[in-house]
């Protein structure tokens, strides 16, 4: 395994610390519960929204914190869900008059953890709604998923409740907006590695050199199967194909077009994925109106790339400009 | 050779299509050239910033085009120096009576380029300076280097000499700038992995699983000596030691801190690498008075990252900290 790592199990942890150390003054890290916070939190005149998932994925989602983002992180470790207690631990430290807005990808483990949280918060008498996020277009049910899994549109989510928050709406308008946004938003992504976890070792799953995983999950899960590599305008064709038909888009939809790289995949690719896909979606008469190219959802080292897709209307495009000023700036 | 590309020798074509394409009405792009502009340059009231390099070091420089860092990039094939006409053409397209700054990272091919375009284009009667890059401590000479090499420090040049050209200083004042700014910078690298350049399809040099190469060159030059794979800690207490030697950087010095992955790094190591340089430079009494965690300047795909250091005194700080607005926003 060629990483950064000491001990393996330390490497959530000291990849937190290197977070705070780096944000002094806008981040508050708290060890004990995997926690990552706005030095300001919680704002008594806004809802808080609050994400966590497993580790290995970031930017998503503890580098996501910040004025017009995420209100706190609460990671588990790499590719596992936080404990109940630590997302419990981070409501109460979030707690807003205005309530909480939990956003969960859906994924079993991390859907038990906040579903308990959630109960638990209630039981305390904190306003709390969980929103599950499911734009994972590939495969419908999956290894740690009944349903769809969430993934890199998660971003458009966390954006636009994180813009509208800010400007004080109340936390089931806030709800309504996350809700509509996942509606409109599909992905699907492909591995061109496998990626391996600092505590295995060795990659977490076997791909051939002429093989390539399309809609691979962010977790290594399989996706729809297992094809040849191809050149990247054939590769992105496929991408671009099947989230277009599932929602469906079509002829003269606005959009926001993410390339999503997963880790290993450097920004040069990206944005040569960016320019077919965006050169296809011209072609079938979209309208691209805005532009996103980088790493948004991560599988740990992964070489590859994902493809989302969210319908635009006036409304969507005034949160997706709104200022944000998180650790990762990537709009 | 996993990776997106299509025919390997249009890959830098398509990937300039694909950022012109993400970034309408902010960026022009000139095919033939390689040219990458801001789509208001030239700006009469000021100094423009040019840089070129060989590409598949996104996104340096490309990628760092628009208010408050560069006014164009024009860069050459991937490790290959931008042809003298390429950039001629380019000072020509944002030549303002201000004049103009050419950025270089100290390679003899691309010296060579932009001493010709420098010529050139001052027999056109257009005004030039060039400045020279060189914050590399690994090695004096290198496979493609007279001296030291240009690497990740040359970001601090760029944002410096960009937020002091927005400002409306002139020529002479811009220059001295950077050239302090150079004078304070110093940065090592190390390699996990080598890359693989499109057109070669195969990893540039060979470097077993248990070996690092400590102060790898950005084109796969070799470093200072090839060693076992250790703990973090350890592997980054090198690269600090080396990089604070070499000015020397001595306690009480205030600076900015970047750990800058080389393409191939998940960006939850480079936090971890982040944290590791941190508490050393802390434990050594220095003050890290702004950080930077992400990529600046890569090598393709390879794992890996450098640790770059630069002396900060209030008027750099306050350069640095000025509103820039490219592609890749890493500041």
């Amino acid at each position: 395994m060629k990483k950064f790592v000491n001990d393996p199990k330390d490497y959530v942890a000291e990849m937190l610390e290197g977070l705070a150390l780096a944000n002094p003054g806008t981040l508050t890290y708290v060890p004990e519960y995997n926690l990552i916070m706005r030095a300001d939190a919680p704002r008594e005149d806004k809802v808080s929204i609050v994400q966590g998932s497993g580790s290995g994925h970031e930017p998503a989602h503890v580098m996501s914190v910040g004025p017009g983002m995420l209100d706190a992180a609460c990671p588990g470790d790499v590719f596992a869900a936080p404990p109940a207690d630590f997302v419990y631990e981070t409501v109460k430290r979030v707690a807003s008059p205005k309530g909480v807005l939990l956003l969960v990808n859906n994924y079993t483990g991390d859907r038990m953890a906040f579903e308990m949280a959630e109960e638990l918060s209630q039981a305390d008498g904190i306003t709390v709604r969980t929103l599950f996020i499911d734009d994972d277009v590939a495969v419908e049910d999956s290894t740690y998923t009944v349903g769809r899994r969430g993934v890199a549109g998660n971003f458009f989510v966390m954006k636009a409740v994180g813009a509208a928050a800010e400007r004080g709406a109340g936390l089931d308008e806030v709800y309504a907006i996350g809700e509509k946004v996942n509606s409109v938003t599909r992905t699907m992504g492909m591995a061109l590695t496998a990626c391996t976890p600092p505590a295995k070792g060795s990659p977490l799953f076997e791909l051939p050199d002429d093989a390539v995983e399309m809609g691979v999950g962010i977790h290594g899960e399989p996706g729809r199967r297992r094809e040849p590599l191809q050149p990247a305008t054939a590769l992105v064709g496929e991408l671009v194909t099947a989230v277009v038909d599932d929602l469906p888009f079509t002829s003269g939809d606005r959009v926001a077009l993410m390339v999503n790289g997963l880790g290993g995949t450097p920004v040069g690719e990206l944005y040569l994925v960016y320019g077919i896909a965006h050169k296809q979606l011209a072609a079938r008469g979209f309208e691209v109106g805005r532009s996103y190219v980088g790493e948004y959802c991560t599988s740990l080292d992964m070489a590859g790339a994902s493809v989302t897709l969210t319908r635009l209307d006036d409304d969507l495009l005034d949160l997706l400009t709104a200022p944000a000023e998180i650790p990762i700036r990537v709009f």
